[in-house]
């Protein structure tokens, strides 16, 4: 099934009580910049003021392979996919290493690896099948794995925020997987594919030619599927993506925030925002990667990312950086004292 | 004395091995972005690869007041800078709540707070004079002044490192701050006053516009001392300025790593690279401040900021937030597996 409950906005009521309260800290008004804002987002989403400081951060990294691989759009062969899920497992992975410095957990989940089975039962617990189709040529999914790809992604997101997860972060894994991000971002926002194909992990020159012919071909077949997200996650998308967009929907139904990666990830959360309208204001942009797709993505989703450090791994590593930064904006609202309690003589246009 | 030591460069060999190291970590070449660049500076300062992580982070807070305060160039009246020293002691500010989320400790020192006494004996040890003179109208230091200043900078960064500080972050406090930084930075870049002055902490269009006839007055009080650091900070700096100079001057002397914040310390980090050539190898930019002489600063260091979250506090709030960023660079490089570590399939270009 590919309907979500409906998405129920941020505690405004709190929002203001957090604006005012932000106001009166102590320091000049505006004057930590977003970090204002974003601790103004946390409390709104917690529906309490002033905030608190997540306790359960957790990162999902969803695993997929895609059978437009093997068209040569990546600089690594698929097989890579499968080891980097055991690099997770064992937790020397980027994601891994980043989490942890922000605090967060990770957790790896086999959607659709190319590998005979998953790494573990528990990994593999979601899998939807064994990769996704070469969009190029064929299909990525048939119908039926659309929906439990949605579905899978609905269910980890209950999971996790059944645990405890007070603030999640969406990352991926999956050689190929920025031609369909790619692919479906075009397709969403009605774009050129050269004016939205990049490098992904450092494809060369001839890489990225076969890419674009390969994203000319998806769109090419995708377009009876205009303005129909699902139909699009079936015929030019995959079972990652299409569980990550559920992860997305899903997270912003139970109330939870939610920081996006890169490209890949932020194309998952354009569908996601089609099947549960809404559900963007759960989210903020972690990042801005170097994939040009990316830019694009956000645009429509009108979101500004918190960081910009080049970055273009995936893996949910931009958002692990920036949670760092929520941290740090949560810290303020939450433990800076106010001018009421300091003692400070406000300035004459201050009321 | 305005004397430094020579400033050594960051260990060049070791930065070759950080860099060998980053290129065989378990993510493709240059895909960590900024993190990478990071990493490596972090390993070339401590002399070791991999980095250790930082055990002792120390934000230090530079307090001092300004005569030019009384010209109406703030938002907020001086007695302010003296609240907030006392803020900043009792834990309450942005810097302590900031500083404790990115896993540093804060001290705050009264250079020239215009108060009859410093809060304690310990936060005045280096207290230089009660407030720094109008340098719309006068100087703001005399020779010994400025001479003692920049001692009390040197002697606390000595103190900092001898206490086992392995990485600094440099804030200041005080009312009307910006207008000396703001003139030091056009004196030393050459710069038009309308082109660099900022609203600092929120003042209106005619404080604004008083703030720009002060610059131009302390400009043109300065001319006589173009090229030359010490005499520009007696005649259009401040204590604290001078201060910080030392500060970010003898840090790179003892080759400790050091956060830069906004547009007042950076000003202090311009005089510093003259003072003591070559410091500005052991600086990062932690943020890009709204103001508008930062920008100027910071391009003629050659520093490019870490974040950039329209932050306009000072405090060293920026670098603060900016530590989390470099934190996790370090730890990319100091956890994460290596490719023959992990069994990865390398791509075919990769040797």
């Amino acid at each position: 099934m590919t309907d979500f409950d409906a998405v129920a906005p941020p505690d405004a009521d709190i929002a203001v009580a957090a604006r005012a309260r932000q106001a009166n800290l102590i320091k000049p008004p505006g004057s930590l910049g977003r970090l204002e804002a974003l601790s103004v987002w946390v409390s709104s989403c917690q529906g309490v003021c002033p905030p608190r400081q997540f306790e359960r951060a957790r990162a999902v990294v969803f695993a997929g392979d895609h059978g437009v691989a093997a068209a040569g759009v990546s600089a690594y062969p698929a097989e890579v996919t499968a080891q980097m899920v055991a690099n997770f497992d064992r937790g020397g992975a980027a994601i891994n290493v980043l989490a942890a410095a922000a605090g967060a957990t990770v957790r790896v989940v086999d959607i659709a690896v190319d590998a005979k089975e998953s790494l573990t039962p528990s990994i593999g617990a979601h899998r939807v099948r064994r990769g996704s189709g070469n969009i190029a040529v064929e299909d990525a999914l048939n119908d039926d794995e659309v929906a439990a790809a949605l579905d899978a992604g609905r269910r980890i997101a209950d999971e996790e925020v059944d645990s405890g997860a007070d603030v999640l972060i969406v990352g991926d894994m999956g050689i190929g997987n920025t031609t369909p991000a790619t692919t479906l971002i075009a397709a969403l926002t009605d774009s050129e594919p050269v004016a939205v194909v990049g490098r992904g992990t450092g494809v060369d020159d001839a890489g990225w030619a076969r890419k674009t012919a390969a994203i000319r071909d998806a769109l090419f077949r995708s377009r009876g599927s205009a303005g129909d997200p699902v139909a699009l996650l079936r015929v030019c998308g995959g079972a990652d993506l299409a569980a990550m967009a559920g992860f997305c929907a899903q997270a912003a139904v139970r109330r939870t925030p939610l920081l996006l990666d890169g490209v890949v990830v932020t194309a998952a959360a354009l569908v996601a925002e089609e099947l549960a309208p809404g559900a963007k204001q759960w989210w903020q942009a972690g990042h801005r990667s170097t994939e040009p797709a990316h830019a694009l993505a956000l645009q429509r989703l009108d979101l500004e990312p918190i960081v910009d450090l080049q970055m273009r791994l995936g893996e949910g590593t931009g958002a692990a950086v920036a949670l760092s930064v929520v941290r740090a904006a949560v810290a303020t609202l939450s433990s800076m004292a106010t001018f009421d309690e300091a003692g400070i003589t406000s300035p004459p246009d201050k009321p």
